[in-house]
């Protein structure tokens, strides 16, 4: 989905997350890690446009990584890199890509340097395991690196292990401009300011503007939130907002109303 | 995703989820759907076998609500259903199925209810919008419904209401087996164990077992999750495991370690 609307417009970097194990998707574990990515990213200047949550079962997996890196920028993954069984993820990424997996051996080299010598077992040495021709992403918390091969990144689905494994594809990520976010509150309802906005938007298509209706202390209200890439326009589009909300009658609360 | 094992295997139900919004995926808003909605099925005997994120854009939403109510035995997205211009699920939906968009009258009747008579403008009004033949799911919460079309239930993304909504769907809703689960919880690393999960695994292959590190209170250790249909043969499953690391010199703690 990467889009150029003219030839002078800047190129547009987008991604996807497959978010990989039955975990999530059975309930038990809230996955913490798309925020996370999608807030990253947008500072390198790349899009998060789609994600999938797919069980732990290799067929769903090459499927769904097959899909995305055909389709976006570059392809992350979270979980199923860890030393057991039900850890398939590197076994699926080099069948999506039809390459043999092998032990990486500077994976297996700081795997030596983690464990007291005699204890890198085979299971640990699983960890090491990557598709012919990866590279690692190393980090610093913990000696188990990720991988990147193609366009995919294979990263922990721990959040603390994932943070540290994405600042090690900050060298491998080139982006466009950064979408940048203002956002202004009121204390009505989605319905009245409805045709408003829609005006606006009218006016600013070139700028995102979403309205997300909250429930908080008992009161109600609705969060405008404009998103774009170009500051001038952003800002532009903003004033119009808060100029017509006040023509109408509804004061605008800049940021969001807090918790 | 419809499983038999054969021909006196009970019938396996499945579910997917779409979740619409560019909200989640810009970081701004973490889902908290997902893991109420996996849970609530599975109660109701039906599994969740694959979720979407997918932004504000129609071609994307119709493309993902077709691939997966092809797939599964039911889908439902939350998100899009407000009076706003980004609100376009009720659109997409209709799109997807190549079916008119019409007003339901009996969601007009709901919504007259609910404003003071000459207030159910035409932004209003489009909360009533559903594809032709669609049936309404209320909801206690508010008067804004829901809608079910072909195997595919529509639900707000506010939390709140999306339960509400959730609730009502249950009368359309046939289920199997809950899955239920059991867990132990190991002070030790997962490579500690890897190989006597694997063993204990292979011995119940219809169990299925995870194995999810967690870092707490400055210590690290492992969760063993295990899933099963069966209860008699969960119970025998986990009676093996906890044997197994007893065998180990692994002490295992029943349940989740508390954060």
């Amino acid at each position: 989905m990467t889009t150029t609307n003219n030839d002078t417009a800047p190129r547009i970097y987008t991604a996807a997350l497959a978010i990989i194990g039955n975990e999530i998707l059975s309930g038990r574990t809230q996955d913490a890690n798309l925020a996370h990515l999608a807030k990253t990213l947008n500072g390198w200047g790349v899009e998060m446009r789609e994600v999938r949550v797919v069980p732990d079962v290799e067929a769903e997996i090459v499927a769904a990584v097959n899909a995305l890196r055909a389709r976006y920028d570059y392809v992350f993954t979270t979980g199923g890199i860890g030393p057991t069984h039900d850890d398939i993820t590197a076994d699926s990424i080099a069948r999506a890509f039809g390459l043999a997996l092998i032990e990486h051996p500077a994976a297996i080299a700081l795997l030596e340097t983690h464990y007291p010598p005699g204890e890198l077992t085979p299971v640990r040495r699983r960890m090491a395991r990557v598709p012919e021709g990866a590279d690692l992403i190393e980090n610093p918390i913990s000696k188990a690196p990720g991988f990147k091969i193609g366009n995919v990144f294979v990263l922990a689905g721990v959040p603390a292990i994932m943070k540290a494994q994405l600042e090690g594809t900050r060298p491998h990520i080139a982006g466009g401009r950064t979408v940048q976010s203002e956002t202004v509150s009121v204390l009505v309802g989605e319905s009245r300011i409805a045709i408003l906005l829609e005006d606006v938007q009218k006016l600013y298509p070139d700028v995102d503007m979403g309205s997300y209706p909250f429930f908080r202390k008992g009161s109600f209200g609705t969060a405008l939130v404009l998103r774009g890439r170009e500051p001038a326009r952003l800002s532009a589009a903003m004033a119009a907002l808060t100029a017509a909300l006040v023509a109408a009658g509804v004061e605008p609360h800049p940021g969001e109303i807090p918790d």
